[in-house]
């Protein structure tokens, strides 16, 4: 076992369970007699390399499980996205505190981060264990049978179109919702986990896996409308043409790109707006509303699954287990073992950094625009407890007095 | 006593507590010996013009209890404003169908119609019972403490922003939310209730009540940033400037408008999109993410205050007792009695109708951005138990060993 301190950080978007790994790692640390002291790092990596330590020792146990359950990233984060040379900077700092450990809570580009200051580590001769801890709402990690922060994520869009489809249906009409996922449809798929009716929406769903065509999204919606008289449509802000230039950027020739190269998809009502009025103008439908559900779908307070909140804590856990007991790096990987339950795995760094899954075919319907239902027996259990449930009054139709025939 | 069947509808824009109100009556009126059969009315007043009633006396209580606690109208809505003639047609129906008591549950609109009717019925000395059951999450109807569907739809607001403003401190930057209310600032103001730290945001609070000037606007930004390094702002969708000109036509001249004449507000990301950028390009902030709830919040399954489904129960029960034991129409108005309880009155139809109210200058602080206490003290019993608490690390900072000076 290293000796040394234990350092943990945040990074990427947050979810609403990203700090159970957090305190998983902190609680679970404190047991090991070669553990001094548990650091936390303020803001990720960019934290690390201006030396912005927390000392969690310090922190009563009380308050890190009340922050434990509070969704978003206690320690701060950060989109820094370290090359080799940011990497040697952490490299520097971590030796100079003398960490041992160094465990990552993140998505692909976390878990490269951690790839790379492992290396550097071996290539030193310094002896450090690095852990990267599973984390995004996207669900878009190689490995894992679904990673935290997902389950919580797709229970808000659940709900969320549960809800839209009952205002629809009380005011018909066209509604659209844009769900977060660039490269993976996950999060759009669990719009459709709410239906219950035959009639019942999303009535569309489009992903990124599949290619996104203006003419057949207009066809689709006006033979549901025609069907239905109304129609709820999920649409994923990656879905993208042919070429692969996402939707978006049809709008304007001014996009906003993150340090990554990617052109901001969240935090604008922009797509939604677009096709809605596409819908408007092509199909003459007077009652066309848009909705971008943005940063509500990872941080919303008070919408949380139980079986995410149980799981995200224990890939924290096991990230501390692995670490003092195993003898090499990698990344915590969740594994499907019944229905429903779950083991946990230490993949090779390399298997997991900056891939990225997107959703299987077998989950995804012929047409293209609606679930499996292996994806709803895939994703149903991750929901967790108490999930609500929609009513509907019967239709006993009164005759009609006056106008009879109608 | 009037005799004759009871009618029910639902008007406006549904909300998460309508269908309690709607159980109220149904079973309420089910114990009165005069009364034979309950009708609903399927989508508000066009539904009463077309005689497309349910026969609600077919229901099982039970799936009107499952009902009652799914959001959205389970009747179907309208947005169908009837003037006189309309009205007339209502009444002619009415007459055919033997009804002696019509309940409408809605907003000032609605009170307006049933306004009309109980006029119409009385000019053709025709015995009719008309109560108006109050709804909106705008929280606008004047003479009532508050209305059912505000306090669920609040709470939605306060969670959305606990989370917002935790996802901001963690990846810092400016965030703006649009949240619906016309006229009236009552849900935009909700956004402060899950303050807690004394820097958790939303910082700045933008409501109709007062003048929305651009230039004051991004200096109140540029001076919280300045002070935390991050901003979050609440800006209600009816914000104007002096002329009472909404913000949002400032973007376009292509502004839809709805029967009344009202420009669309909601169902469009277009406002936050605008605000987002006035303050990219005028203070140079890299990071600056605008959502706008829409319909989220009247609808997201699962948010709801049980305060506020008690009452909007008890105004559906009370309106049935005041239309069986009172001697005249009228309509039912929430009166806070103490901390926390309340009391029903009727109060006579035109004193609601058509009428709006506002924040009361009590609730606003003086410098137009922020709430009073005296408003936290009335929204906070309204939302009921089981609100969520955010909770945060202790800053207990690590010397820098490689650069102790910084």
């Amino acid at each position: 076992m290293p000796h040394g301190k234990v350092l943990v950080a945040q990074g990427g978007g947050p979810t609403a369970v990203i700090n159970q790994s957090m305190a998983g790692v902190v609680l679970e640390a404190r047991k090991f007699r070669n553990v001094e002291l548990v650091y936390g790092a303020y803001h990720g990596v960019s934290g690390i390399v201006n030396e912005d330590f927390l000392d969690l020792t310090q922190e009563t146990s009380h308050n890190i499980e009340m922050v434990a359950s509070t969704p978003s990233s206690a320690l701060g984060s950060t989109r820094d996205k370290p090359d080799l040379r940011y990497c040697q900077e952490i490299f520097k700092v971590l030796k100079a505190h003398d960490i041992g450990y160094f465990f990552y809570i993140g998505g692909n580009d976390s878990s490269d981060t951690v790839r790379i200051v492992s290396e550097e580590a071996r290539r030193a001769g310094y002896p450090l264990r690095c852990i990267h801890i599973p984390k995004t709402i996207d669900n878009d990690l190689v490995g894992n049978d679904h990673t935290p922060g997902f389950p919580s994520a797709a229970r808000f869009v659940a709900q969320a179109f549960m809800g839209a489809n009952l205002d629809n249906a009380s005011l018909p009409g066209v509604y659209l919702a844009v769900v977060m996922g660039r490269h993976a449809g996950f999060l759009t798929a669990a719009s459709a986990l709410g239906k219950k009716f035959p009639d019942d929406g999303p009535h569309l769903i489009y992903i990124p896996e599949r290619t996104f065509n203006v003419e057949k999204f207009i066809a689709d919606v006006k033979a549901t409308y025609d069907r239905h008289g109304r129609c709820v449509i999920a649409a994923s802000e990656g879905i993208h043409d042919e070429k692969g230039t996402p939707i978006i950027t049809q709008l304007s020739s001014q996009v906003e790109r993150d340090a990554h190269g990617n052109v901001q998809l969240s935090g604008t009502g922009a797509l939604a707006d677009l096709l809605c009025d596409k819908i408007k103008s092509q199909l003459g439908i007077k009652r066309v509303r848009g909705d971008t559900f943005g940063y509500l779908q990872r941080s919303f307070m008070g919408c949380v699954s139980d079986v995410d909140q149980r799981e995200a804590r224990e890939v924290g856990e096991k990230a501390v287990q692995f670490a003092m007991w195993g003898n090499r790096d990698g990344s915590v990987a969740i594994k499907r073992t019944g229905f429903y339950s779950v083991d946990y795995h230490l993949l090779p760094l390399e298997a997991v950094a900056g891939k990225t899954r997107v959703m299987e075919d077998e989950f995804i319907s012929a047409d293209g625009t609606d679930i499996t239902d292996a994806f709803r027996l895939y994703l149903r259990p991750l929901l967790g407890s108490g999930m609500p449930d929609a009513y509907r009054l019967r239709l006993n139709k009164v005759d009609k007095i006056l106008n009879p025939s109608k």
